[in-house]
């Protein structure tokens, strides 16, 4: 019973601050009032599949490590039904209140679009039934149209076209699935939607063909009437030597360029921002100037390794920083943070899968409590607005409301002579109050 | 006199690849037709002022090596005046038909906005006498924005609207010197429009403020009626910690959103590409499929050095790939490839300027021979075409003209059973197919 | 009267965590007994004079911003006296115990080396008056050998032997000085022993010419009586495209191959680690690991930014590992915290300096506050001592101690059929219990 | 009958520059004499049986793509036998000299240390045969100690002695049986030698450890009579956030520590320099003024991706540097040119393997040959001797001869009142004079 591989595990309790016991919560306590509303509904912490219940351990010098008793049977339905099983059990004891999934996570992909479809509506009946047991809910799902070989060369960018027909046929079943699984949320990750040699690609035709799949899939949203947020993820290299969603700023150009900036929104996480050369602080600085934020993978990057490490978070200051942000722009609405992380490949224990995520939890914790003593204050709100204070009146609206040609400005700056004197932009005094609060 | 400066140096012409000479042209000659037009009308190569005459070999960790002899005189008028014969003189004896400069590379900045618009001028017309002399045109004007410390904090991304208003000063009198001059195009680099903490920023105001100054620079080259192009080149960092501009995307995404994606094109630069983490060549190709190429800052980093090092190309298998994918494109209209590339510290004799623009001139012309038997032979436009063949025909192109839906599509593909066979991308055949014709 | 600049700033005191002053110390407090003895005497904190006193406010792209009144006065005697009247006031109300200098950041470098000494040994003088006056002591001096154009090519690997010969001069002048102010280290930083490019560069001839420097250095120590610690401080680029004494293990490598490990010992910046490809907690365990470990030049570097950006530290959980690791090892002897972190350039105002440095002697006291946690506590060091308990008996003992073959321990392997049984590496539960104690 | 695999390629034939036949080499003519001896004997390539013949075209967001028929049968002695059919009747085919392999390549490794040794005596018996028949030579032998979960903390530096041992017995047996093949090198790889986390792991026992191992490795080799070198292959990090052979100064320094400078040399590959942040040609001249140089691992990464994409190689400008640098040190002894590149997932069809190392070896064969002609022009080894040459007399020839202490050289320095004058570098000239050949 693979339900059984947790339990030595006890349910993981709050315990504060002060306690020994590791496989207790110090700071994230889902109940606590933060801002208004509980720490939960800030957070919206989501368990993800594939990491945490399909990855062996394995990397690309070695097989897995992990040992887990589902991985037994293969890609079977029965192996489906029992990391299910494992799966809620972790989610039990966890207490998290969101999970997410890729079709293939779940339920076999079949030889046939026929098969995988009818494996994948067979797991989500029994997924249904544990979900109203556990209370536990859907985050978000997505299809998985990098990994078979079919998908080498891209899913909507292939040069065939039947590989698009292919993919849409995935995207169409795990899109309804998710609609019926109640899913706030749905997520394209365009794995293979990339090149790895300029030479035998055409830009231009394989961004007309993404924007032509994202808008079929916002046109069946709304013809299934999914209320939930579709969301793009933003990855600028790997397995491909280029992914076409490199950035949040790269998406929003696709986005404008094909008019789907009011349907799309993203979903950016952490180590993508950073092998992108931006502070993951950057990417939701940016989402959220555009009106563009969705959720959030998080996790964390290795400073010094070049490719995606996908280590569960542990930096206060940053989740502070992020956190601040988020809450300041009014928080999630369908988002929320989804542990896109892994183990290393030694923590090979049932309980090191909860120190991970506890881990990870307290973190958020602490940034979400270190971002109310922060908004709190308004010490760093204040200094911000007060620096703009000019654009708010006289001259600097006249420049915003489109008054003043070049010329009329140029013409005045001369009359009166500017000599605009520098003012400090006080970086260590305000790097110094994040982190007395963090 | 300053002029004199390169005397020992004999004019430089084409030898061919035979000769030993170092001092001459080995593949650089100007006159070659290729496909059609003389080498020189396809390359439109420009020397720069800024690092050619204006840089004295300094670093961050040391001051200059060059002793040039017009940098004696410190910021003054007659040393501006100098600074012009050397490089017209040095212009004369390379013979490339461009030159760029930024305002305060050639004129005293003053202490005013009108003592530098004076000067400027004065400068403009012993440069229109030098040109009309010898034959050198202006690739592109452009406004110093970032070195003064009144653009510490930015010039239209500034929390001071003064700012902004005196940078709208420079920037008028920049383009109308420009345009008089018969400048082709003028150029907008935000060297300081970017941050150093977002702890004191406020990203959705600078992206507003930086999109009306863009606009107004637009309105008024409309209103002179200069007929060049404007061009925003991209940088993803340094001197701040991130710039606005960061590569050709993030500008489109800027462009779109501010309606002013007809309005400007890109002036693309070597090391910045790689400092964003992109290859050279991927910026290009994706300004090119995005109808954004205007032109080009040639020269390169270094791979080992996270800074913008500014070494003068010597790829020529990149200058190759670039220059096939430009010229398959239709060639430059008003860009051109511009050496926005320094000495080494070191490299102190009036020779070295020489030999750095001359190796810089000979790879561009060996990229573009390459680039003529490529684009004669046809194999590798002829691979691409057939690899997308799929989407000109049959369900190809009904996805593409919007006539299907995802259901529709979906279901198609399940009733065909659909089996999409794999493709070799055929990499390595391709590579030695650029490799054999460099 | 230069002193007079940090007038409206009141003496920095500690005021514990509550405090709402940023100017006060929340965590900074000198004599808190920490794993008895005094926090000050773990720390050691230096201020450093080039960045705090010399630098302008000046990058590659614009001058300086700062306009601090010693530096009108160009470099001149009375300059240095003014600057050095500047630099005690701001040491007095700080508080630190240790400052560091280049020699030409305290005196005028002149036209000669006997100018350049004269004006050291007259500086001096008025040095150690000042030092005797507050009590602030040297924690190292050291010469540029770097920014004068005759180190273009470096000092000691300068292809003129002259160069060498002058930097003899400066180097012997400068350790004589830093004996006389009871300096407790002398720092050697190769700012230019490297190169530019493999083309010119013979590095066999360069490492033997380096190699024979350091061996005089430590010669003139011994012949002197210096008892301070002769350090090199490792960087792997910049300004040059490659530094020879790239990170901690190529300096041990050439310390071996030069019989110097016995005599020169490492400073360890943490900005320099990270460009080089290394966590500063590696660095630092490195040299621990190697008996290397002599002092820290603390800074932080931009996770995005290519280059040395000297920002001053503010990630507690890094100031606890690595104090953690220092302490744990036996704690500084001649070494100590220098602060090698400058302003951004916009931090323009007097206080800006105090912000600064307080925010990173938090930094440092925090880290340290944990690291005792961590160390009383003792969890982590008896994880790591019972992972590597089986080298300590049996076979591992042996095995170290050279009694077996490869061939006897396979022959034992192979009869003994060796199934090793993994054991988790608990990564996630360490970090988790590291973040605890933050 | 795998052999079959290949046979609608031809054998590959030396077809000169002027072939439009992509399955012919145009420069890499194996009899060509090059300054004085074969191109075959300078470059001495090899091909690797991982990437070549085991590597299924998987990466680490899907599985393999290349359908090998000798992959059909899993880690058996029967499919291990097909595969050494395919292997050789691919080296037929190509016509290069040598080949290199890790024990599981070859070999099905079986659940004990003696099932893995019998089945690798049984397939080495076969390769003797196979080698004997076709004339292929094996460069060097290793053993995989980093794929199976048992390594999964390091072989040599793992924290439980039995591992150690169990990696004694894979080592014998693979270095026994390279011997056995005539092998002329065997390499150690590291792959899972360092750390993922400082938190856990104890630097200065592990490198006791490993030095303990390669200790016992040397004087095996001695005891059984290999005549061949022991090979180090430095690599900063991947699949280990660390790996302890970070680059060949850091080896060396382990080389230095432990005494085994004389019996160990570097096999560099050019991946893992870049990954290190060095130029490969940097690795190359450090381990050649070193006197460390053995092998190479030739391939090159994506300047962009921060992971090891082993891609063949295609850069002329630095084959011609690195092998003017081997050819001018006196080429290799018992090393060469080790294929260490794999296909892209993409290349699926059986002539994607020959393209690739036709590619790889016309490139090799470019860069001897423009050695060749860099090398017999001589200018550039001119311009580096006359550069030093103050160093082979006079007052440099007293400083290396140890003759000079600080205080003499710099009291002559003062007394002579020295002003060296700076020289150019030359670096453009330079980098023009190289690109002449390339």
């Amino acid at each position: 019973m693979t339900a059984a591989y947790w339990d030595a595990i006890p349910p993981i309790r709050f315990e504060g601050p002060g306690t020994d016991n590791p496989l207790a919560f110090r700071f994230y306590d889902k109940d606590r009032t933060v801002l208004g509303k509980p720490m939960a509904d800030h957070l919206r912490v989501a368990v993800c599949y594939w990491h945490s219940f399909c990855w062996p351990g394995s990397d690309v010098f070695g097989p897995g490590t992990f040992a887990r008793p589902w991985h037994q049977d293969g890609d079977t339905l029965a192996a489906a039904e029992a990391k299910l099983a494992a799966a809620f059990a972790f989610f039990e004891k966890l207490g998290q209140p969101f999970f997410c999934f890729h079709d293939v996570d779940v339920a076999p992909l079949g030889e046939t679009l026929a098969e995988g479809r009818h494996a994948l509506e067979h797991i989500a009946e029994r997924m249904q039934a544990a979900m109203a047991r556990t209370g536990t809910k859907l985050l978000w799902g997505t299809a998985n149209l990098f990994s078979h070989p079919r998908y080498m060369a891209g899913a909507a960018t292939n040069p065939d076209p039947d590989v698009f027909a292919f993919a849409a046929g995935q995207v169409r079943a795990t899109l309804e699935v998710t609609h019926r699984l109640g899913g706030v949320n749905y997520v394209l990750w365009g794995g293979r939607e990339g090149y790895e040699t300029l030479l035998n690609t055409d830009l231009r035709r394989e961004a007309d063909q993404l924007g032509r799949f994202m808008a079929m899939v916002v046109e069946h949203k709304h013809k299934i009437g999914f209320p939930g947020t579709i969301l793009i993820e933003p990855k600028p290299c790997e397995p491909t030597k280029h992914q076409y969603d490199h950035d949040a700023a790269t998406v929003h150009a696709f986005l404008l360029k094909y008019g789907l900036e009011k349907e799309i929104r993203l979903n950016i996480e952490a180590n993508h921002a950073t092998l992108a050369g931006h502070a993951f602080e950057h990417e939701i600085a940016y989402a959220i100037a555009n009106d563009l934020l969705g959720c959030c993978d998080i996790n964390r990057g290795d400073p010094q390794n070049g490719w995606d490490t996908d280590q569960f978070p542990n930096d206060v200051a940053e989740a502070t920083a992020v956190l601040t942000r988020i809450v300041s722009a009014g928080g999630f609405t369908t988002g929320g943070f989804n542990f896109d992380a892994k183990l290393r490949r030694q923590s090979i224990d049932p309980e090191d899968l909860f120190h991970a995520h506890i881990g990870g939890m307290d973190i958020l914790a602490r940034g979400l409590i270190a971002a109310e003593r922060i908004l709190t204050e308004g010490r760093l709100a204040r200094f911000v607005a007060d620096r703009y204070a000019g654009w708010d009146q006289g001259r600097g609206r006249a420049i915003l409301a489109g008054g003043l040609s070049l010329a009329q400005l140029a013409d005045e700056a001369m009359a009166e002579n500017l000599k605009p004197a520098p003012r400090s932009g006080r970086q260590e005094y305000l790097e110094n109050l994040l982190s007395h609060h963090v």
